[in-house]
């Protein structure tokens, strides 16, 4: 009997302003991957997008060596469910993905968060491997968390944990969106980062007076600013790795992880953050919990969303990722 | 052939001021206790407290019912090596309690730390029951947190997860022991509460300076008055269920967990405490995280401990708790 190995899955990582979709092997090769402007608020014309992408990868390969489709989504998900339950940067409510894809393609469909997608990625193919206890933290607009702990997702019982931008690390801080205060989103996202740098701007001389475009400053400006050496922005990324670092601490005393991974927005920024948060973590944390802790930017960069989520194919599922075929 | 039924397990609650041994059955019958002082600083004498009170419960069954010894301990626990790695309030470094209860009993030994096996026990027999997500915190001169995700134990990569009471909930507030600042502990253990309650009683009128019997305040006199209604004792408990509830609200974003379970010393002033902890959480956790969490106090007590611990033999591991006999 000759039996084709199953040795490639499709993943899909549904952004607010992009689609991407790729075909991957079960040793992390992207084979081919395209990308497509999503439409906000248009459930249908997101679901148009998503099923020709899909079908322009699958064109080109062998059905029986695919397992399926693994998708990554922003926003919450319910991964039994297969679905979108909310994504405000997408617009969509309940939206089924799981359904539409599995209908569409006769493919097993998985679904998971993209802070999740990520994690298992530089879990199998990145900065995790070998490792069975790993934490991958992006930062961009806000502050997500994917926890891989003891060789298995944590994912709460309803699939919603890893809110890492909403633990409190001030005391009765500033507000919070979410209706929490002092929450680590309000002083270490890009979005925190931004109103910062607009904030000390008024009273400091700083190359982002000169640099800036529009009648607020960006973090583009700040990334720019910092890397021709302007004080001010440089001040700001350090405390922004510190206030990460506050976090990070709490994370490795709770977890008693192997390894912290940075990935989102920012990161661009990571020379001038993560120092920062390595400073301040060595400095902070007790000792025997955060030594071995290795502290790193993505390996797989912006493709982690989009290999994490073939990689839901790839996992045994509570256990140490195997990548047999 | 007729196989008795093995339906009995010895658990092992190794603090610092006690010993406590009991006979427990699969279904958390506590069917003969002993409790015994503890030797800080003597590992012999610990040894011989600990096997003499082990015979005198195991004489009174037949050993092919037994499944093993469960210990829990304070301190720093190696659960594969079977050791207490560092117990600073017992005085025990690297002491091999696994190999010394397996070589003078002849039964299986495991061994965890005292916060995880109250947790265990909660999710088996008391709080938890049926659920697949619990936390269980333990506030007394310390605090810490056994954490249960999807019917797993969180342990870490060094046995060492949990440390709840060293995440930080005021960047950059008290300096900690750990080595940490503004860890939650400064603000809401036994020994913060009574230090708050010293530093606030200088300039207050209480019941405290009339109950207060050495030259400082102690937790049990900062309870007597505040059963008696003593406005600064009961304002006191309320701020620390405000930083218990702030470290709360960290733990459901982090873990989307089912259920939250306070023991520990302190918790014989729940009443004045617990309500604080949960008015902070409704009105500062996101709203769909903890509407369904229960916040409660345990229902085991100071039998917690050693229940959770035989209770280690009645675990399907990576499961929900199956009590299969």
């Amino acid at each position: 009997m000759s039996l084709e190995k199953k040795d490639l899955a499709i993943g899909v990582d549904l952004g607010g302003t992009k689609l991407l979709v790729a075909l991957i092997s079960v040793d992390g090769k992207v084979i081919r991957e395209l990308e497509c402007k999503t439409s906000i608020h248009d459930a249908d014309q997101i679901s148009f997008t998503l099923v020709n992408a899909i079908t322009q990868l699958i064109d080109h390969v062998n059905r029986s060596r695919l397992r399926g489709i693994g998708v990554a989504s922003a926003g919450v998900i319910d991964s039994k469910r297969k679905k979108i339950v909310y994504a405000n940067n997408l617009g969509l409510e309940n939206y089924p993905i799981g359904d539409l894809l599995e209908d569409h393609f006769h493919l097993p469909v998985r679904v998971c968060n993209d802070a999740n997608s990520a994690a298992i990625a530089e879990w199998i193919w990145g900065a995790g491997i070998g490792k069975r206890n790993l934490i991958y933290i992006t930062v961009s607009t806000g502050i997500g968390a994917g926890i891989i702990s003891d060789g298995k997702l944590i994912t709460g019982i309803h699939d919603s944990a890893g809110e890492f931008g909403h633990i409190t690390i001030v005391h009765k801080g500033e507000q919070c969106g979410c209706g929490n205060r002092g929450c680590l989103e309000q002083y270490a996202s890009g979005t925190a980062l931004a109103r910062l740098a607009n904030q000390r701007l008024k009273n400091s001389t700083s190359l982002l007076h000169d640099l800036k475009t529009g009648s607020t400053v960006t973090n583009k400006e700040i990334a720019l600013a910092a890397e021709k050496g302007d004080p001010l922005s440089i001040s700001l990324l350090h405390e922004v790795g510190e206030y990460l670092g506050t976090g990070v601490t709490s994370l490795i005393h709770l977890f008693n992880t192997e390894a912290i991974v940075f990935g989102g927005g920012i990161m661009n920024m990571s020379d001038f953050i993560l120092p920062a948060v390595e400073e301040y973590v060595r400095e902070n944390s007790i000792t025997q919990m955060s030594r071995d802790v290795v502290i790193s930017k993505t390996v797989l960069g912006k493709r982690a969303g989009v290999m994490g989520a073939s990689g839901l194919f790839f996992l045994n599922e509570g256990t140490e990722p195997s990548i047999n075929v």
